[in-house]
């Protein structure tokens, strides 16, 4: 089959030097700053990006070298499928988080709200748009009720590889 | 610099057999059924993905074969940066939407409000946590005022390479 290659568009910067103790979503990472250093080759395409408030990231969680298909998630002590979780630990390792933008300056995109392992590779940036990316969601299976206590959770070693 | 290497974990299956003429994004599909086939050595990572109305689909603009940093996105008539924007063209031609998922059958993940074009390669599912992907927004950029047109914007042949 096919393999798609990508090349990281930049790196994220955090305070978050390990795994462990981390927070394991943006909740949880409220008010911590980030900075994204995009490479020189790309800096045009950050045009107009500043006029939002919300931004996707796309990554790449270059610590997990190895996939599980089924894991036991931080909100949950029963094994779930991995595609039903956002562990790290993916057949395709690519992770997503929204974060607050705060400024850019040349090839500094400086964030808020940032969850990810400082050194992240980026893969891609789109503007988050609510007309089309906040469905009116009506279930959330094994995380009901749970999903709300995403922001005080704290990351441990599970998925250290 | 190192690359990724990643591999569709299926292919979506919708009734959009081409560019031109289909949504630009999943509002403009609302009743769009499509269908994901999962490649057969990742049944397993489905298991509990069903207890959720709606899931994040990242994949591959496989048409994309170059890109552009500076682009004129369907809502707009300006030039924008790439990044600005949700336009194909991307330097990592990653693709991001949410769709509703209505069943899963073995390999089959059935789905509603789909704007891809048939065979699109998948590189990852996540459940979508509205806790943490629905941000307060409070800028839309060059979209402010438009983004509720999106659902009645087709698309053209602007991006077709």
């Amino acid at each position: 089959m096919e393999l798609l290659n990508f090349k990281p568009i930049g790196f994220i910067k955090t305070p978050f030097k390990s795994k462990e103790g981390m927070p394991i979503q943006s909740t949880g990472a409220q008010g911590v700053k980030g900075t994204i250093e995009i490479e020189a080759e790309y800096i045009e395409g950050l045009k107009d990006l500043d006029g939002f408030s919300h931004i996707i990231l796309i990554y790449h969680f270059h610590l997990s070298k190895t996939y599980e298909l089924s894991i036991k998630p931080f909100m949950d002590d029963n094994l779930r499928g991995i595609f039903s979780t956002r562990a790290p630990k993916r057949p395709n390792p690519v992770g997503f988080t929204v974060v607050k933008l705060i400024e850019i300056k040349d090839n500094l995109v400086h964030i808020e709200n940032i969850d990810v392992i400082d050194g992240t590779p980026l893969i891609d940036i789109k503007p988050f748009i609510p007309d089309i990316d906040s469905p009116d969601v009506q279930k959330l299976g094994w995380l009901q009720g749970k999903s709300d206590k995403m922001g005080v959770k704290k990351s441990d070693n599970r998925f250290i590889e």
